[in-house]
């Protein structure tokens, strides 16, 4: 049992490694030597795990496919404010992508010309705020000019924007300027000045109701995260 | 003069074989053969205009430099409408992202971790927003409560995001998102309906008035372009 938890937990930390790694040098300048020095272990060790550097950069992937997932969370058509949950998800997602190597990397790989994986994160995220955005839609409150395929698209681009900007300059905060982005974005999207305001009252304690029978729900599968 | 001529075309040929070859497969893995076969000319022609990859990297670089400075063009004080000459360049610089070899290949190397350049577009083109919103600030143009820091972010990194997002899905059509993008910004950052409304038409010609002195001119240097 120690064994196993012994394998588990290599696996993890090569591939946080990896994720490091590939994110500093891109996919293509990096090496197994590297990524194996980096997370502590044998070259043997790391192929005992995975067989080549391609099947480690799927890992990444997937890994940073379930964190994004654990972030979005399940849409529930019952939240009191689609819009704010809108606005702070990607929030924290430009946090985790600032502060957390897989999904880091993960992303990286993602706009790395010499990767070629069968996951595309921007489109996940991209789902999930045009999912968000009906919500909103369905529930009044967005602007009625505003268009979903317009807002959803400008969303998507202005997080994957930053995140990329910020990869050549650390010292620019990804997570603020996605809010600076929020700050001129929201009022447009809400329209109304009243539930602008109160999307913006970031003050306000979150109020859930108490959630419903699954019929109520959009339940993501298997979003559930361990932490 | 016809070898000085056919020299400096094999060296723009190679310029933008370099280009298309480092934005397909990465700087990292692009190699000279490939740049060369796809410029049709010898290893050893290509070794005499340049020393190695990274002198080609270097010269994609500064020509993506160039145009992006040719597109941007002198900044006027006089200019009718500000805004609408923002989203006027946003637009055009996204169609050339698309459409031409060397500068969608000089933003390709300014994202990619394998390439450690001297030159950010990405950075020059922010500059330039945040010159053209100020502009636009002085003219009374912008919203008062429009902060310039968070739109000079938010423009740049919309363009970005649409950029990188379009690489891998070539079917996305990286203008018409701009275009999205600013119908839902740009009544956010007029803020008055009727400017609002003006900056929007896109029927209306564009009337330029006659140049005055230079003094009432921002001339960026060196902004002419060759076709």
């Amino acid at each position: 049992m120690a064994q196993q938890h012994r394998a588990q937990s290599t696996r993890q930390e090569l591939i946080r490694s990896a994720a490091e790694v590939f994110h500093r040098c891109g996919y293509a300048d990096s090496s197994i030597t590297t990524i194996s020095s980096r997370a502590a272990v044998s070259n043997g060790a790391l192929h005992f795990h995975f067989k080549s550097k391609r099947a480690l950069g799927e890992a990444v992937e997937a890994a940073a496919a379930h964190k994004l997932l654990c972030l979005t969370g399940p849409v529930s058509l019952r939240h009191p404010d689609p819009l704010r949950h809108l606005v702070d998800t990607s929030e924290a997602l430009a946090r985790e992508i600032k502060g957390d190597a897989v999904l880091r990397g993960g992303f990286s790989l993602c706009d790395d010309a010499g990767w070629h994986g069968g996951v595309d994160l921007w489109e996940q995220w991209h789902d999930w705020v045009h999912l968000m955005l009906t919500v909103a839609r369905d529930r009044g409150g967005l602007a009625p000019d505003v268009d979903l395929a317009d807002a959803g698209s400008a969303i998507t681009a202005a997080v994957a924007g930053f995140a990329v900007l910020s990869r050549k300059q650390p010292r620019a905060s990804s997570p603020r300027a996605v809010s600076g982005f929020w700050r001129l974005m929201l009022p447009r999207l809400a329209g109304d000045g009243t539930r602008r305001q109160a999307a913006a009252d970031r003050t306000a304690p979150m109020v859930w109701p108490a959630e419903g029978s699954p019929e109520q729900c959009w339940e993501l599968e298997g979003a559930c995260c361990v932490a």
